[in-house]
């Protein structure tokens, strides 16, 4: 590749899981060190660790930072205990399903192995942890190769949030599918949406362009829909945090405005997301939870206060887009299309 | 009334303009006194004082302030300096029709007057100011009396930006509607769009709303089309900047989105302005000049960045709304409804 990140945002050694803190970017690259299952709920909840990938890594190294210096001679009250620890963990952010299917995949795994000593089991953990990196990593540059394919040449692509390396093991989700649009030389240039309330856009895509030489600028998000109506935007391309069996996809909150305005130009709109991105559990987007977060993040900026004391604020972290908005979603299996009802099953069922 | 706002956004008295910094709010209520054209254009440009009205009232008043220490011998002299005080005046804010219109106002009194004292020409600039300022308060009044007529009862209303008194002499514009809506016991909630980037909606029009009693909640752009989604909105109310001959809006970047997300919900999307603010030597949208305005204003908030250094910024601050998407466009003079084309030229043709 011509443009290796010079950064890594969740790493593994020893006994110590490694995260770059993005609620200091772009203006400060530091990382943190953790060392147990509470600093891990603490670093997700507060998004140091965010991107539904990377929350899933860090998850499953966190339960394993859990059950490491738990007691090894009675295996019922070990398993007992590694799941109150995984239930834990997976309540720092309920909506994004990749935390709740790494730590759902090391319990039954251990579940299943129960009858080896804990020990053992506390290897497999590991073990399955560092699977879960590997295969994030692999899948993020399959959704890359595979999406590439959906973008026409001088491609000039309109993103919503942060979904690159910082987000995932590696590449990213949309952000891979862009990375290799632009070694393929298809690509004219990047719109990037701030995304308020936090600026995932502003403070983290933004960095990771610019670290990749890829041309871009930066927009409020209400301005996406101008830049669509002047005939500036080729295709629009986000991340997903949980896709509902029939297509509906839960991503950052302003996905689906982004989704509506490109229908209405008749642009192609694309998810990119992993297969554990997809719930076949959920029917429905009706039937997503949606995390409702701190006032805060909107009536103040850092200790600024922007609003006046004392208001009532309304903050989703997500929307839902029906699946009829989604041109194609693009995942490590290949390109999905609609009726996702159907191709989803066919993939996946 | 049974909420008189215990706040004045700009007064005048002797020689003196005394505007609130709107800048400043809503954490510091802050008066400036201006007493040159100087300090008017940078008012303007500045955004310490803003909103279509209230930048054509206080350009009016920088015109007399500009003029008033002029010398009076030579009248030709006189009118040539007045047009280039009101040029200059003219070009702190190219997009707000309302400047350019009283400004134009004024010069067209004092040149069809130019055989008068240039003592006396002085005069009737003030004069014709203090009228503009009382036409706005009057007008505002009625686009709230007209303009509730539309409101259902129990109405929850998303409304972006800030029209409210601040922006205008007194009531505001679509403030005005919903304003005269909660006296007539027509209003359930107002949501507030923060308005990025200079959080108008979250530090102005939550600050007026609080001094007016008006229950509401703030929210992020981004997520008004989620809650139109959520059945949340009965209507969408914001104001203009400029209206073209066929209704298209020029207003806050933003509002676009927000006609075509109401489109899609099958909601209702109000424009309330003044009949200065449209336009009819402007034939379409696409023929509004859309200023564009600096990086700065995206990349960093106040002395904080939030962006990477040196990075490509897109920041219009206005986008046009087609006529098409305009349910109703509500002014001191009725309700316009399309064929704006028609109606307009019915109206003031």
């Amino acid at each position: 590749m011509n443009s290796v990140p010079s950064y890594v945002s969740i790493s593994w050694s020893r006994d110590e899981l490694t995260i770059i803190d993005q609620t200091l970017l772009p203006e400060k690259e530091v990382y943190l060190e953790l060392t147990s299952h509470r600093q891990v709920w603490d670093a997700i909840k507060k998004l140091k660790v965010r991107g539904a990938p990377a929350i899933g890594i860090a998850g499953a190294y966190g339960l394993y930072l859990g059950i490491s210096p738990l007691p090894e001679n009675d295996p019922a009250l070990f398993l007992h205990q590694a799941e109150e620890i995984a239930s834990y963990l997976n309540s720092s952010r309920p909506t994004a399903v990749n935390l709740s299917w790494a730590l759902d995949k090391i319990v039954h795994k251990l579940m299943r192995a129960s009858d080896l000593p804990v020990a053992t089991l506390k290897k497999l953990a590991l073990q399955t942890a560092m699977e879960i990196h590997e295969e994030d990593r692999q899948l993020c540059k399959r959704i890359g190769e595979s999406g590439v394919a959906l973008i026409p040449d001088a491609a000039r692509i309109l993103t919503h949030c942060n979904t690159g390396s910082l987000a995932t093991a590696e590449f990213g989700t949309a952000f891979s599918v862009i990375l290799h649009a632009f070694r393929q030389h298809k690509l004219n240039h990047v719109w990037v949406d701030e995304t308020r309330p936090l600026l995932q856009g502003a403070r983290l895509t933004a960095w990771e362009l610019k670290k990749a030489g890829i041309p871009f600028s930066l927009n409020i998000d209400s301005a996406a829909g101008f830049l669509m109506q002047q005939g500036e935007v080729d295709l629009v391309i986000t991340g997903a945090d949980r896709i509902a069996a029939n297509g509906d996809t839960a991503n950052k909150i302003g996905t689906y405005s982004l989704a509506v305005l490109a229908n209405r130009h008749r642009i192609p709109f694309y998810v990119a997301a992993p297969y554990s991105t997809i719930d076949l559990q959920i029917e429905n987007g009706n039937n997503i939870e949606i995390e409702m977060r701190s006032a805060d993040e909107v009536s103040h900026f850092g200790e600024k206060k922007t609003a006046p004391e004392g208001i009532d604020v309304y903050n989703p972290a997500f929307d839902i887009t029906p699946g009829e908005l989604i041109t194609a979603i693009i995942t490590e299996r290949g390109i999905l299309k609609p009726d996702y009802s159907k191709s989803i099953q066919t993939y996946f069922g």
